[in-house]
This record gives structure tokens, C-alpha cells and sequence, in this order.
């Protein structure tokens, strides 16, 4: 068995990384979004890389996972009291890895570097690594304007009609050597886009510079896994961006987000009609069970994202034969 | 009835001040040591402020003065599980007031604009006033060198032996223009030392250039109330310095770090025998129970020192006739 890398953001990105770090363990590497990082009173907030974190170590809360299981909000409580902002909410225990980051970042150290230590701080096997060091913020342009995706989510409560996204900061971002190194692996057999916003949660991945070109040029398979399942995102606003976009709500849309990056698009059992119209966009199709309640519907999906993929490899070198 | 205006670090002098707030409400400013304020993971944090704000708005723990009541800890239980340092500890609670500040003060707003924001979304009647905005240091000289006060008490246990002080930054620092109205008011009829260690939270307040100037020429007389009973510190290492620095840990002591800056002293009943040392210092000598238990020694010491201050500005007035 070789390698494995995910691109992931978001709380079903995250799910499903999780289902992938229990077949391959340290050989997973996942690539987080941080295209949605903000400052908040001068902290570091960067949401992707923490629910990664919580999810793989499983302290994430089983109904809310970008949130730690047990949070409590005494901190944001007397935030308040003192005449402090009242959100975005600051839990106590999530403040902890936001503080660390400022003081790490203000010290001169990489995002990825800290990222990794907390990863090991919180034993987990996989390796976690931000999609970049640099500042990328992904901005949302609106009827009003661009905003980032932190004030369109936190203030503006995903409201106004979105017409199309600017990446700042990612013309001048590069993966990190340690992106480099997975995506170089020469035993890398699969990279996995988990299910999230393909907009604010993968998109700004593949917005790094150099990082198309890396994906392109390694040999594994690249297989997608919908967001979208009967018209819905399942959580978050991938549903309405796409309405609002003039793209369908579909897995046929979401297929076409990622043309020309993907070999394969896993696309949910109840959208099994709509396999043919993904296909005729020229990538392979699977039905799975996308929607992940519980950890063996993680493992599953995990586990039919692999072999989806090898089965790709496999027809491949048979044509190449 | 004329203003007060107080001078106060440490528990000791927060419970004093809350004595004097119950007694004259918003005729009451004091003016806080803040020589041992330091910075933690990127946080300004000022312990006698802090102090001073939960005490003067009943949210000091009964227990703990410097500590909120119902404090929690699991910011910091997060912080170690990060890898994060393991002191000094973070509350829950009482990081709400360092964040605060740290992002107005990055903000360019003045340290006392912000206490007294503080202030007043926590109800407290009182003006709480920093010693100055500018940024001084506590520093003490030991054998092993200077360090700051935050590290003597957090990192080394206030194990070293003391051989001096330094007031780091006091010399570019000055009285606030809301000191210098406290100080100037018409109807000033006392200045009040509250009972803390002199050495680290009342001798930074003096040395803030121009502000003994400002308190000699007021004409309200200043009393100072001792934190050694008995030859002993009631918390906190004020005894063990003195002996240190070969000073005797007494009243008389205490009363001769401040020569040339008081006219009166109130030492506690117990050492009511050092009465006439302290006197022949030159100062008017006061006895009375300086240990505040409860909420009603602390109203009874204020009164104490406001009559005491009272006497002594009749008797001059006499004298002047």
C-alpha cells in the first residue's frame, strides 16, 4: 500500500480525513484550506486546520464538529461584560490554539511548523499541513462588494448574493516542501477532494501557485467527492453560492468545478441518475454513501474513495499496456 | 465631603480601595501600580489593575483576591495539551481583560482609556486610574542579575536574593492628564497609600516622573497604611525583601521607604508599641485593625485613614493660625 493525500476543509472534509487516517494511518497527509483564517483581537483563527485537528485526534463535538466536545464559554462571556465583541463566539478551549499560532507566527515560525507540533501534541498519526505558509484569504464578491469569507459567514450571516470569489494572496503563496514531499511521494497512489465547498474550502488550494501543476504532475488517480447530495449541500452554503453563480446545485456541477484536476467523481447513491451527465464531462463516476453519520460511514467512504481510485490506476495501466 | 484619591497594588490595596469606594463612590480615584505588568503569549496582562477591577466590582474570588470568583481553567488545560507554556496560568475568565487590552492597545488607545471602559461595563463607581500609559518595568536586582518582576514571583518563586529595584521606562513615563486632575482637584482631602508591598506596587507609582511634584503640592495630607503586622508580610514577600535589603521589616521600616512622601502612618493595633519609632521619623502615627477580613474592616480602615487625614489637615490648619 502507498501513499494517500486529501485536500479537505470544512467539517465533511474533515470526516472524511478522519475515515482515511484509520485505513492508512501515517500515510495520509492532508492539505488544509486556510483561505478562511481571520484575525479576531489579534489572534490567529484558522478554522479548517482546527476542526482537522479536532476531528483526528477526536475531540471534535459530535454535533458540532467544528467545535470541541465539552466547549465551554466563560472567556466570551466576560468578553462581553467588558464591552468586547460579542462573535465571532471565542470557546475556551479553542482559543488555546489560536493564541499559540499568533505567538508562534509573531516568533517567525511557519504555519506549518506549528501546525504539525499540535498535531503531534495531540497524537495524531496523519500529517496535517496548511495548504500554504503565506497569508491567503479568500474573498467573496458580493452585490456589495468583496468581503472575506469571514465577514460574508460571521457578519453578514452568508446573506448577500455571491457573484464569484478572489483569492488574495495566493499568486504570491507556495506549497510548503512538505506538500511537496507528499505530493511528490513516489508511492503515492490517491489524492482525495473531500466533500466541502468546492469554492472557500478546495478551491484555495489549488489557487497556490504551483500547486495545479503539482497535482498534474504526480501519477495517482484524483478523485472528488461530492458536496452535494439531492440538490443540498449538507451543511454550509455550497447550495445557494452555486444557484447564485449560475452553476446547478448538482454533482454534475460540482464535477464541473474540478475539470481538468480530476480522474473520478464520487457522487451520492441517491444522485445515482445523474452518473451519466457527470460522466459525459469525461471523468470516471462512483455511487457511494456520501453522507457520513457515523465513523464506519466515514471508513466506508474512505475505503470506496481507494478503491475508486485504484480501479482507475488499474484501467489506466492496462490502456497504457 | 471632598475627593480621595488612593494609591494601590497588590490584594492589600484593592481591599482598602473597596473600603474607601463604599465611602465616597465616584469621589474616589485610584491610581494603580502597573511595574508589574507583562506580556504572555503575545497578552498584556496587568495583575494590579485586574485586581483592582474585580475587587472594586465584587468579582474578586473570596479566597483569592487576584483571582475572578468561579474562575476556570480550560483555556489553560488546552494550552498544555498544544505544548503551550504551563505558566503562568491562564483563567478562562480573567484572559477576557488581556485580550481586551492587547488588541486596544495595538489599537493605539491609551492604557487608561481602556481601564475605564473596563471600569465602567463592570458598574464600578470609582476612577480607576493606571499609574501612566507608558510602559514601565519593575525590574529587581538580584545576585543572579536583574530580572523582571513577572519572572521573580513567576519563574524563580521569589527565591533570589533581592539587592535592589529598578523602575525600567519610569523615567520617560508621566501622570496621565486624569492623575493630574485627581491629584489637582480643589477639594482633594486625602491621598491614601493602601497597604501593599513598597517596593513593587506603591515606590513604581512614585517614580513615574513629575509625580511626586504633583502629589508634593497637592495639600491634602497623605497616609500611608503599613502591609507588615508583626514583622510579617500579610501575603506576598514584602518582609523577605526588607530583611534582604537590610532594612528592618517593621512598621517603622515600611514608614521610612516612605520619608519625605507622607505625613501620616497607620500601623496596625498589634505593633502599636513601634508607635513612637515611627513617630520620631517625623510622621503622625496612627493604630487600628489593618488586617480586612471582612467588608467591614475594610470600610472601618477607610474611615480610619479619611479621619486620621481629617486630624492631621486640622491641626496644621491650627498651626497655620
Amino acid at each position: 500500500m502507498g501513499t494517500v493525500v486529501a485536500l479537505a476543509g470544512q467539517v465533511g472534509g474533515a470526516k472524511l480525513a478522519e475515515g482515511l487516517q484509520r485505513l492508512r494511518g501515517r500515510d495520509l497527509a492532508v492539505i488544509v484550506n486556510t483561505g478562511d483564517d481571520y484575525e479576531h483581537l489579534g489572534l490567529a483563527f484558522s478554522p479548517d486546520i482546527d476542526t482537522m485537528l479536532y476531528t483526528l485526534s477526536g475531540r471534535a463535538s459530535a454535533s458540532a464538529g467544528w467545535d470541541l466536545e465539552g466547549e465551554s464559554r466563560a472567556l466570551q462571556a466576560m468578553v462581553r461584560t467588558l464591552g468586547g465583541p460579542d462573535r465571532p463566539l471565542l470557546g475556551d478551549r479553542s482559543t488555546a490554539a489560536a493564541l499559540l499560532r499568533s505567538d508562534g507566527l509573531r516568533a517567525g515560525r511557519r504555519l506549518t511548523e506549528i501546525t504539525l507540533d499540535f498535531a503531534r501534541r495531540l497524537e495524531i498519526v496523519a500529517r496535517v499541513l496548511p495548504m500554504c505558509d503565506e497569508s491567503v484569504r479568500t474573498n467573496v464578491l458580493t452585490a456589495e462588494g468583496a468581503v472575506t469569507f469571514h465577514e460574508y459567514f460571521n457578519d453578514l450571516g452568508c446573506q448577500p448574493e455571491v457573484h464569484g470569489f478572489q483569492y488574495a494572496g495566493a499568486a504570491d503563496a507556495r506549497p510548503s516542501d512538505e506538500i511537496f514531499d507528499a505530493l511528490h511521494a513516489a508511492d503515492l497512489e490517491a489524492v482525495v477532494l473531500c466533500p466541502a465547498n468546492p469554492y472557500h474550502a478546495i478551491r484555495p488550494i489549488f489557487e497556490v501557485s504551483g500547486m495545479k501543476e503539482l497535482l498534474r504532475k504526480r501519477g495517482a488517480p484524483v478523485v472528488a467527492v461530492t458536496p452535494i447530495v439531492g440538490g443540498k449541500a449538507l451543511r454550509g452554503t455550497a447550495g445557494k453560492m452555486m444557484r447564485e453563480l449560475g452553476r446547478e446545485p448538482s454533482p454534475r456541477g460540482v464535477a464541473g468545478e474540478y475539470l481538468r484536476l480530476i480522474d473520478g467523481f464520487i457522487l451520492d447513491r441517491e444522485d445515482a441518475d445523474c452518473a451519466e451527465s457527470v460522466r459525459s464531462l469525461g471523468v470516471e463516476v462512483l455511487a457511494a454513501q456520501t453522507v457520513m453519520r457515523t465513523m464506519e460511514d466515514r471508513v466506508a467512504l474512505a475505503r470506496a474513495a481507494l478503491d475508486f481510485a485504484a480501479a482507475i490506476r488499474e484501467r489506466r495501466a492496462l490502456e497504457v499496456e
